[in-house]
């Protein structure tokens, strides 16, 4: 039976304990949370885990692996302390905002050995999954331009904007996961600009609600990601890939089955609404995989260079946007505050 | 160079006219409508014909073959001359509301050897082509049951209902051919119910505006047509044919390709609006295979005794619809008012 | 905290007791089986509940409701003994493949007074349920015409078959029940016919393995159910309802999201396999509803009396089936045997 | 009755010289082929013109118009001649592969004052103008981002590549005047990059196969195309316009109505092939605008200046693929050769 300790018990943190209690062969032992509070002990009940704190959960020899769920700035020193711990971790994207602490937790990790995969949910999702195998077993063959549409329902309020390190950093790591994903290849140059052209609020704040990456790999391939605040028509997440053989498509899901058909057209359903709905699969298997790494050893789809990877591109997308102007990327650019 | 004379410059008239004008190696050479009137004038003067009269047609030897898309209760007398006279010809369907009037024409076409199509366009749509060839060339396996979908936009007015026959005889016949075409087997049954469900004033006439057929062929294969004057998402038509490898469905055609998504679903466009414009390919197709059945003697798909079997079955519907009971078709049923 | 038992710890036995179990305001306390082997021990693991025996169940004064999940021909024993325990009861359909078993059952139940939920699942999935509830609120108008399809992956081994009660007992009284869930009007004639088209082996045991049943409402409104043993595009349950505003269809709902388009077409995936699957909402709601009737009487969508009125249908279909004719149904129409 | 000319007789001249032929007001009177071969012979007897050179055509008073569709080449010359001639003229894009042509011919066809469309049938095709109609009239709300998509089914030969003025100029022209139409904005920067990855023949021309443009305007809205000279599922035309309000999205237009569902998903028909074909209703509904341009004066959807604008952008991104930088572009922007 593996052991497994949560940290945080808001809306991913339940999502992950929940997925982890139902395991066959895993067991939920341990939720922390900084508040403590009646969402924390409700969880428990659901999962039969004990609240309780940090130091409890590393000091307990019986401990497998942790999930960290917990709010973005915690993430770097409970990895620090897992490394430390030699405890597996499963960690919420992202690392952190600051690419310096990325950087520096995914040495401690991959120095200490321990098995670290990082939250990027929709390598497990079975659709994108499906187009990535299909490109890998050479069915669909070389994919030539991948396009990602990534939008949210409503923008955040301003509030959650000014703490989230800018949309670059909160939104489009998940696309320069997937690109990587999918392209498997060295990136050559990264390309980005973004604008606020939906809430004069967010705008307020300093930063856009709307942008646009582009990358291209050594050989010539092509990505383009876009990204923005509000999906008119929902939660929006859709990839085209344009492989020798075929156009794979990643449609949204739809909320229900019903079409109606009236003289004016016919009315599909909306996509799912939200992101907890539309990955449940996703998130499920990606728990299963994490049990699967620590009892079996099982390669994980996704580590903490993938973490480290996804964000130095994201950085790299940032002073494109900055700057105006094409980065010239390759295996060593780094952000200036990190190089 | 195929000469033809045409029948009728009505809304059909002018398809059939125009598509034989546009075919290279034909001529369309008369145009005979009862009227008269500008619509024929004008309809001459875009295809290059003459306005005549029906004794010019028929004693003009040059000409080889007639289009008959003038009013119903022409299209028997025009048969009958045009089996006379040894003339290829088009007739548009019903041959006759009168069974007994259809069971003597077929007849005498069949007896005096003239080349004969009946106007089933539904068989040259390369939609519905598409299914049976899939079904005939064994690629779908054998059909075992097949559903057909033909609804029109809006209730014709109570005066046109009061000439047409009734609903069944209006109505059904294309999809009682349609059966026909794709089982290619003798009928063993036939129900049907009609009602009168949308339009009282359909309803004051006498007549019904909905039905529902429902065949089973000698080996226990099934056909089920669904009619209805009003389809509240326009012109509703469809099928879907199970067979032992596949299931075929022959889809609404859009009236465009956009695509409309917002908030509470994605909204495509409706059907094409109206039968000339959806089954447009059909009609210029079957009007290809008539010169091409003249000049060359290629067999079309559609002959007089297609028209006979399929108002055949139409008479049994009715029957069916009448006593509230199933006919036992065979080979040899037929009507009473003509056996 | 209301107290659970589940009857059988097979597929459908499972879903139920995994749904009760996972429900706030629930608890499944007991799980009878009569083979008591290891499914029911890992069923009892995963749900906390203890494997018991019958009486003890029935004699427990805590537990609120029991839920009948084994096999068929203990359905209606089981349904006397809540109703004289006065034990609330969610009954898997059907109630028995013997109609006077039906009747006797469903004088007890409501004799007794206990609340009583027949497993009629589909009344529960989101996307049936907005069919009804856009005709029901009068959005979509008057439902002038439904058609129903369902139909299997694959045929089932003929030795479940010569168990089964006939195909016609076996998987129409879901469609019979979801007529009158959308008609709500008393029906006024069926007509129904079966075929066996696919499995030589079904035909080996006298049975059918294709049936289209054909039902007409007092009112002339109509309902066209079409089964098959086999859907060559898997596990396909559609339904098109013409309403007076709209044509309300439930489409398939996909095993991926995934589109591959190659030079010959666009492929989209398949239906979900199998019934476990695509309706595990259904399940999971009306497990929510059943402790939701036990708690607070909120109504159950279905009763027992729906599932007597379904099967009263069945048996006229299989009456019609075997005479070649329509029957004459009416809300006293009783098949011979229980009459 | 408007008298028209048409210069060339091959595949688009064809669909022009029949467009214009067939239409009610208008008729065709000359067909000039620097070949004069039997394409034009046989147009002129599909249409009822007569072949003749181009000095007969400039020197009738009677032609009120003439349609530039023969190589490209000879369109600037011809809309030299026609400006002298103070003829309108409807002429095929490009109007020039030689930006500085193109730059004089504008400025010749303005100052003459003659009537001028440019042939970007796009902005007539229904779908596409169902989109831009949405956005002018306020209905979808701002545009804020557009994708669109270009491929063809199959590369061309190396030879007609070495000819075409390079990819960019051949290809992109279409989307960077549909980005145009439906912006409405002054664009601020161009960003490009292309590859030669799936035709060596191509590469070894020192042109590219596969491109990608991205712009923004002045206030921050956002546009990308991607092209390519071969599209695994066919000639596939889409765009996707995310405005303030809803989505957007222009299709494919299915070749048939037909969909086949098997156990591995069910495949729709791949896309119309080819542009003569999918956008036949453009080509109709611009020759009938051309027309009313030169009876009514009826503006056209298009101008010489949106040639030239259009032109423009494809060479500010010509700059940007080559120095591998975004080009700040403006309202006076202008490639080196022509500055």
């Amino acid at each position: 039976m593996i052991k497994l300790a949560c940290f945080g018990a808001g809306r991913i943190g339940q999502v992950h304990a929940l997925n982890a209690a139902a395991l066959p062969g895993a067991a939920l032992v341990y939720i922390v949370d900084p508040v403590a509070g009646p969402e924390a002990k409700d969880l428990a009940a659901r999962t039969g885990a004990i609240v309780t704190d940090v130091d409890t959960v590393f000091s307990d020899d019986t401990v497998d692996g942790i999930l960290i769920a917990s709010s973005t700035d915690s993430h770097a020193p409970l990895l620090h302390r897992a490394a430390a711990a030699k405890k597996a971790v499963f960690c919420e994207k992202p690392v952190s905002l600051d690419f310096a602490q990325v950087a520096e937790a995914a040495r401690a990790v991959e120095a200490s050995g321990i098995a670290c995969m990082l939250g990027f949910q929709r390598r497990y999702d079975p659709s994108f999954r499906q187009v990535r195998d299909r490109i890998a077993d050479g069915t669909a063959g070389r994919l030539e331009h991948v396009t990602m549409v990534s939008r949210d329902p409503t923008p955040p309020p301003a509030s959650y904007v000014r703490t989230s390190g800018g949309m670059f950093r909160d939104t489009a790591i998940h696309d320069m996961d997937m690109c990587r994903f999918l392209l498997e290849e060295d990136i050559a140059t990264v390309y980005a600009t973004g604008s606020c052209l939906i809430s004069p609020e967010i705008g307020e704040t300093g930063d856009i609600d709307t942008l646009m990456i582009t990358l291209t790999t050594v050989s010539g391939r092509m990505a383009q990601v876009i990204n923005c605040r509000r999906g008119p028509l929902g939660y929006d997440q859709r990839l085209e890939a344009l492989c020798e053989h075929e156009v794979l498509f990643v449609d949204n899901k739809p909320a229900s089955s019903v079409r109606i058909a009236r003289s004016d057209g016919s009315t599909a359903a909306p996509p799912m609404n939200y992101f907890i709905e539309r990955f449940a699969d996703a998130y499920r298997d990606e728990m299963t995989a994490f049990v699967d790494l620590i009892r079996d050893g099982t390669p994980a789809l996704t580590t903490i260079r993938d973490g480290f990877e996804a964000q130095r591109l994201v950085e790299a997308a940032i002073v494109s946007a900055t700057i105006g102007q094409v980065v010239a990327f390759g295996p060593n650019w780094m952000p200036e505050a990190a190089s």
